[in-house]
């Protein structure tokens, strides 16, 4: 429970109807409270923590204005929405977030009526606030939609085809987007689109002519003739200022303005908020805002884990397990130094990819490419053409959005592009929106791709430098965190395509293992002496060993953490079936829903890919193999 | 052959290099050749039509002054590169365009070292000369680079990601990107961005001021003194000029420019060409130009069947069988009639979708989002959030681009999206940029989805009633061109969820159809007297019936028209496995290739799904079973 003596105002706000309770001019006191409140429960449970310190100011302001949950308000990649759930009656639950049945890290709409989209990935947030502003117009309902969006997903594609489409449509549709200039994603923001912010919020000219335009205006804008006060002002913008991107496009820009200062920001928004047609206000923030600390490193303080708000965050003493995204980040910079072909690209995430290394060790050759997965792709794609040996580093979840480009401009052309893919399979408390449990079935269906999988951390650097000098394209798929522990090599060996490796032979079943699941499948494999083969390749199939060990067994356990629905199981079953073989197999791997937030291991567990599970599962099918087990432990005792 | 007494210069033109030794006076004469040899040859083969006549002027200005192929073209949308086949060796085969082992539709690298990057899909070009402009650089390589987009092509995300990443990059790239502005995609342009385009071109004194500019700096910007001038150009254009949006995002703006004054062109380009740095050249040019039907009608001459160019294209007489597209055309309209909740979605595609029907009785519900796949996804799932009823009307093949937003947007929020998916499986003659092979395998394993394929025209019907009606996120999707012609009903009837319909019952093997195969198996089934199942839906199987067929058969034979690979064939198996039931199966199939183009009949047929591919396929498999048949043609006879 809140501590009311600390947060006296905070405490009687169950819901955004008892923040409207407050007069306008107590904001700023709630406002620090929720910002203390906010650095007081992050620092217990961990999480994302550096937007969310960013919109204390404007999330007070919105929730204070605007009749919420009846207006909408839709938060781009909602990392951003711990402020909004504090307000929105989950403040006592905050603390939890991230875990086991907890408060989702992200807006999910099962869980509050206030998270009125699901967003995890960026850039969504104008066209779900449009598609809602479109839908609520047809059916005359006056509600108002809201969009906070900030520049660094205003980098994407689908930002601006959102923008594209809201700005011409006629008649116009009315909805306000908040542009949270911050000048950062996680990382600090490249392209076009940022140097022109830089130079819209940095000219004092620019700002004095629109401020003047402002006060001239006044009121007018609200009354009848708005429109024409608005051309004339468009006109006459025109003729002094360079018109902004923004208003080439169609929306009616305001800004910028302070972020942080409350009382700008209700006087803006209440003025925008009677105004029809497409609106933008650009506000100006500091992400971390309030906490010293987090505003000195703000990647650093992007996310954390539970720390000390009187300490900061302390780096953990003593060796760390290498993760996969560390063991990734050291192949690139050891093969770019082996061949200065190689050219490594990231959408926007030089530090999840583990591309801080070679970022600064080959400046040159590190292109982060901004949330632009689409490009990332074909970007490639146009490297491979002319002989360059391009590596794009992304995260499971996001290559869908390069999922087109994959097919279309890199596998039909058979481009030498090698895709190294992060957080492959189960990822745990970001929840559904970043899980990876798709990637193995849209991947091996696509002609040309060899996709591969490690058993291990050796192997996930052997398959890179194998994917990498495959003239081809490839894909290495590893998971979130760490592996089993196995030393890592420091040569760039290569292993033979589509060979996979026989860990034991054993009797009756032969467990055919893909992936992060394959040290749980020995360990079964041990217990019931049965045959493992850590199968290393999803595509192509070692159909030799496959075909060997069909005549030789008396049904397969495939174990992947993909969907079995189209995943690495069922091209084992396809190959057997397309030799006419008709061997029982058991298809372990992940449900047909999408997993709720919770650890990796409860993940994995829930569905039966521990130790624990591929037994139940066995025993399950086949009893009299599985109640051997008792034999073998007698025996080994 | 062509007639060197009707094209005197063309006749001797072989290759660009040919090209390069005439004068620049002729050009103009060989542009008039080129143009009436491309009616000439479009008039017999049919294509892609009203792109190409738009580009004659450039593709032979690009084509007389670059030093091709050692520097490369780049064209947007590679249905405007006819004309730049007749000009890279391809003259003579240009007839056979979309025919079996004929020149392909669009550039494709395998075909000519001349097509520097396979373009099907649109807005890909940025990207890929970005990325080749990266890598020759670094390769210390002078080459040029330069892209040929279309202003449609711009609307698209992945164009403005791209802009965003040259525009800010440092070192700049140097790289030429060419906006050949026609206002159209294959529809009219919608959208802010088309509207400043409009605004730009429109203003005459704005292109007063940038000419004055130009004469101002005459040929200085090549000089040492380049960069000053530039920045001084810049801050002047500043001062009276709104910038433009390429300005902003880091380009350096050169036009707008006639593009069919093949003078003006070659002008500009000799500037353009010593110029360093991301440069983008905008060409006003007329979709059509030259052969006064097409201009007259860009949309109906967007591409055509062969035709007689003296008479222009004359509508066939006689009832036509209705396509699939004009099925879904008709339904849309028919429910959306029946239910106002209704909204139609189209990312630029109003025609080849079949909504013209629609956008003229619904102007108000109908949305054309621009070539936007991933925002119209994400729109359809706002409106789905507001209780409106939208379907997103949608080519397979470029589904792909919104497939995050499938999976992110509607699947994980269970929104209430119905997706009309035309050009499922094999699509035919415009190759495999275009092949809608993949779609089942990469849909069914998103959770939440309802995946259904119609093997009749009627029953194609029945599901987008039967996917409108189900309160989640469902799929329908049906193939290119006609079926097998079964009457449609006018009524809006659904179908039950996941439940197959047995079409006979034969003895020994049972025969799982999804979808457009359906006729050819039924075909097979009376021949070898088997079981036949039109499997209706992909996902959910009917698992009750699968389970049922596999206790009374000896064998399965799956058949679809997508690939086997993750594809329906592999859902049955893994039910099949799931159940612990061995029973042997025969998947029938698209194989783990790009088909090249062809016709679509041809292609099935290479596949093996047609009538006698999938009787060999049994034959091979069960000679017993196919042996049957000349007993059966025996008794039948």
């Amino acid at each position: 429970m809140i501590d009311s003596a600390r947060y006296p105002r905070l405490a009687r706000i169950d819901s955004p109807a008892d923040l409207r309770k407050f007069d306008e001019a107590e904001l700023p006191a709630i406002a620090d409270e929720l910002r203390a409140y906010l650095i007081e429960s992050v620092g217990k449970s961990g999480g994302h923590f550096g937007a969310g310190l960013g919109v204390i100011e404007l999330t007070t302001a919105l929730h204070w204005l605007y009749e919420t949950p009846e207006d909408r308000i839709v938060w781009d990649v909602g990392h951003q929405t711990y402020p909004h759930k504090i307000l929105t009656g989950r403040r006592d639950g905050i603390h939890t977030v991230k875990q086991k049945d907890g408060v989702a890290p992200f807006p999910k709409r099962e869980e509050s009526e206030y998270d009125t989209f699901g967003v995890g990935h960026s850039s969504t947030s104008i066209s779900a606030a449009l598609g809602m502003a479109i839908a609520n117009a047809r059916a005359g309902n006056e509600r108002k939609v809201v969009a906070v969006i900030g520049d660094g997903a205003m980098t994407a594609g689908m930002a601006y085809e959102a923008l594209n489409h809201a700005g011409g449509m006629e008649p116009e549709p009315s909805l306000l987007v908040i542009l949270n200039d911050n000048r950062m994603s996680i990382s600090e923001n490249v392209g076009g689109m940022t140097k022109m912010l830089g130079r819209m919020t940095g000219s004092r000219t620019l700002n004095a002519i629109r401020e003047g335009g402002k006060k001239l205006l006044g009121d007018k804008r609200s009354s009848g003739t708005a429109r024409f006060v608005r051309r004339w002002e468009e006109h006459w913008k025109g003729m002094f200022v360079p018109s902004t991107l923004f208003e080439e496009m169609g929306f009616h820009y305001t800004g910028p303005i302070d972020g942080h200062d409350i009382k700008a920001l209700v006087g803006a928004l209440k003025t925008l908020k009677t105004l029809k047609g497409p609106q933008l206000l650009h506000v100006i923030t500091t992400k971390g805002k309030g906490y010293e600390l987090a505003e000195g490193d703000q990647i650093g303080y992007h996310a954390v884990g539970p720390f000390d708000p009187t300490q900061g965050v302390v780096a953990k003493s003593g060796a760390k397990k290498p993760t996969y995204t560390d063991i990734f980040g050291d192949w690139l910079c050891d093969m770019a130094a082996a061949d200065p072909a190689l050219l490594g690209i990231t959408p926007a995430m030089r530090e999840g990819s583990g591309l801080v290394r070679f970022s600064k060790e080959y400046p040159d050759r590190y292109f982060d490419v901004a949330i632009a997965e689409q490009h990332a792709v074909t970007l490639a794609a146009g490297m491979a053409c002319e002989g360059a040996k391009p590596v794009v580093a992304i995260y499971s979840t996001f290559l869908q959005r390069g999922y087109d480009q994959l097919v279309h401009d890199v596998a039909i052309q058979n481009l030498d592009v090698l895709f190294a893919i992060d957080r492959g399979g189960v990822v745990g408390p970001d929840g559904a929106t970043h899980a990876g449990n798709l990637d193995l079935s849209y991947l091996r269906c696509v002609p040309n791709m060899v996709v591969m999988a490690p058993g291990d951390e050796n192997e996930c650097r052997q398959m890179l430098s194998t994917g990498f000098a495959y003239a081809g394209p490839a894909a290495v798929r590893y998971p979130r965190g760490t592996g089993p522990g196995v030393a890592v090599q420091p040569n760039l060996d290569t292993l033979p395509i589509g060979k996979a490796d026989l860990r034991r032979r054993g009797t009756r079943l032969a467990v055919l293992a893909f992936g992060a699941v394959l040290p749980a499948a020995l360990q079964v494999g041990e217990e019931l002496d049965l045959t493992v083969v850590n199968m290393r390749f999803v595509k192509p199939l070692d159909r030799a060993l496959v075909l060997e060990l069909a005549k030789s067994h008396d049904g397969f356990v495939t174990v992947e953490d993909n969907v079995v629905m189209g995943g690495a199981g069922s091209a084992v079953a396809e190959l057997l079936n397309a030799e006419g073989i008709a061997l029982p197999i058991l298809h372990l791997g992940l449900p047909d829903l999408f997993q709720h937030h919770a650890s990796r291991e409860d993940l994995l567990a829930e569905a039966g890919l521990d130790v624990a599970g591929i037994r139940a599962g066995i025993a399950n099918r086949w009893p009299q193999v599985a109640g051997s087990r008792t034999r073998l432990s007698a025996a080994s005792a």
